[in-house]
């Protein structure tokens, strides 16, 4: 099959076998995959994985291993994405991990993480995850809402994480693929969110979705204009820069919710954390079934976040789009 | 009067007039007062205050304005700790502001501050506070011990910030004052504390207090070498590299509760909290109320935290003694 690997801060492309399957694992073929800031980072050397990225995926079940042919039959040809983090249970390790006893899957301490930890991901013609991590997408929601399940979910999780009914308003701090999903989500379950970018023209379709959005230049005079607070922020530019601001706008006693995952030291003055006794809360991967029923119940429409869709084959250019300024989700397509 | 105030990043002797008093505010004879690490802040030129620094004391209720004869008498010659947040009520502010409405007034947005924001302190003979601010001191409980009040709250804090049954251990990351009682005061809910700590002879005094503790460097190499993981995890070194060993030893989904609030950008890299989906508490002034109640059931005993006792007129060569490698506890006596 077609897949790609990250060589040079490129990625390239090869012929590779179709990835072998253990028992109650699937075989996936890749319908549509999202490019994520993760992927950027992976291209930049981070995360030192050096198999096929892409963890945003839709695809259809091609193949099903060790089950009945009852079962079986539930899952070839039907359409699923898929959850990233591979647990204990589908390696089949016993006894299972302590987050795994928790029920914590996406915090397994031995888990590989599909095209991020050990793990080959989306960007190829094929892919496998253990039937666990898929989730059948239903007729309703179509291929370009549903490759937007695995980002959707992650911005759900907040919902999940935080007891929603003590905010009335929150600030998203930052404009990009993600802030953008996240305002819109939170806008399902608040009158008001406040969209905080750099950019007007991705702020206005932030507007066209109910958001309210106010332009900030991105760096430490913001510390200076900025006068807003609020209980709820959610820190979300995927830059350093960010957290200052995001802790400058979070009321005492507020709440802060961190989602941007760049690598790399950035220079934080603390103290505000502890004046203000803000709780800051890391916020990673989330849950599917909430984010295919927001696309189902059409609460959340992402697909006009779609800035381009190339066919898989040219993957490499689609990446070196995706890091153009101002450019939102870059799409890959099965041919 | 005798007080100190700040200049040049020393301490120097004034002779000031005793201060004045609103309505339902007391004069408060000091007794002792203790030396913090924001005093040392202060005295650096950190928070811009240029008034009489000093906000851990205990002291003698020497008058009071604009109560009636009989509350006067239940306060006058009474031993009293003070909370040093001085809130709207307290200057009869009306409305007050959103957040003594919401009775959270360590947080009162037009508060002063005893010894660190516009309101004088304790390296002097006398203060001023408002009654709503004092507790009294039990006779049981020595002067020694109750200079701890105003620390030992800030400890507490945590335990009224926490829901405390969920952990079962915690590691404390600092082995100087503030560490040391917060250690202590985890230990009277938790069978297990472990402080994290550079210096032999400080980790030996929690030893003595019922406190594992485990020797580390201060700096990057701890990252490695260190492997523990804890679902609690409390820094409070008071510098910088502190957060980056939190953050390490802190496990997926645990709770980092931050008291260093020293000033200054520390290079930080934040995407453990995200990826651990940690949650992370900041926490600053607790109540005097449960920090009493400790001292007076001697679970927990403070005075071996002190390393020496000057007279009030020798306070800068207190303070200078106070930054000095290795000194705990300073505290300055009445003459």
């Amino acid at each position: 099959m077609l897949a790609f690997t990250v060589k040079n801060k490129k990625l390239v492309a090869l012929n590779k076998p179709l990835p072998q399957l253990r028992p109650r694992w699937a075989l996936v073929r890749v319908l549509l995959a999202g490019i994520c800031n993760t992927d950027v980072e992976i291209l930049r050397g981070y995360h030192a994985f050096r198999g096929v990225p892409g963890h945003e995926f839709v695809g259809e079940v091609a193949d099903v291993k060790g089950v009945s042919t009852k079962e079986k039959s539930k899952w070839l040809g039907k359409r699923v994405a898929g959850e990233i983090n591979v647990s204990c249970s589908a390696y089949n390790y016993r006894p299972v991990c302590a987050f795994c006893r928790r029920g914590l899957k996406t915090h397994c301490a031995r888990r590989t993480v599909l095209g991020i930890v050990n793990h080959d991901g989306a960007f190829a013609e094929y892919l496998a995850l253990p039937l666990e991590n898929l989730h059948l997408i239903p007729n309703s929601i179509a291929d370009e809402q549903a490759v937007f399940v695995e980002p959707l979910a992650a911005a759900c999780e907040i919902l999940a994480q935080l007891n929603m009914k003590q905010f009335r308003e929150a600030a998203v701090l930052g404009d990009g693929k993600l802030a953008q999903l996240i305002a819109r989500v939170l806008r399902t379950t608040l009158p008001r969110v406040v969209m905080y970018g750099k950019h007007k023209d991705k702020l206005q379709q932030a507007s066209a979705a109910g958001i309210e959005t106010q332009i900030v230049r991105g760096d430490a005079s913001d510390l200076k204009r900025v006068k807003d607070n609020f209980a709820l922020v959610v820190e979300a530019t995927g830059s350093p820069s960010g957290l200052a601001l995001a802790q400058h706008m979070t009321e005492p006693r507020g709440t802060l919710v961190l989602k941007s995952t760049f690598h790399g030291a950035a220079p934080v003055e603390t103290w505000p954390l502890v004046v203000k006794e803000i709780t800051l809360v890391g916020s990673r991967c989330g849950p599917f079934a909430k984010a295919i029923a927001l696309l189902r119940s059409e609460k959340v429409d992402p697909p006009p976040l779609v800035a381009r869709t190339f066919p898989i084959s040219e993957a490499p250019a689609a990446i070196q789009y995706a890091q153009q300024p101002g450019v939102m989700k870059v799409l890959l397509k099965a041919e």
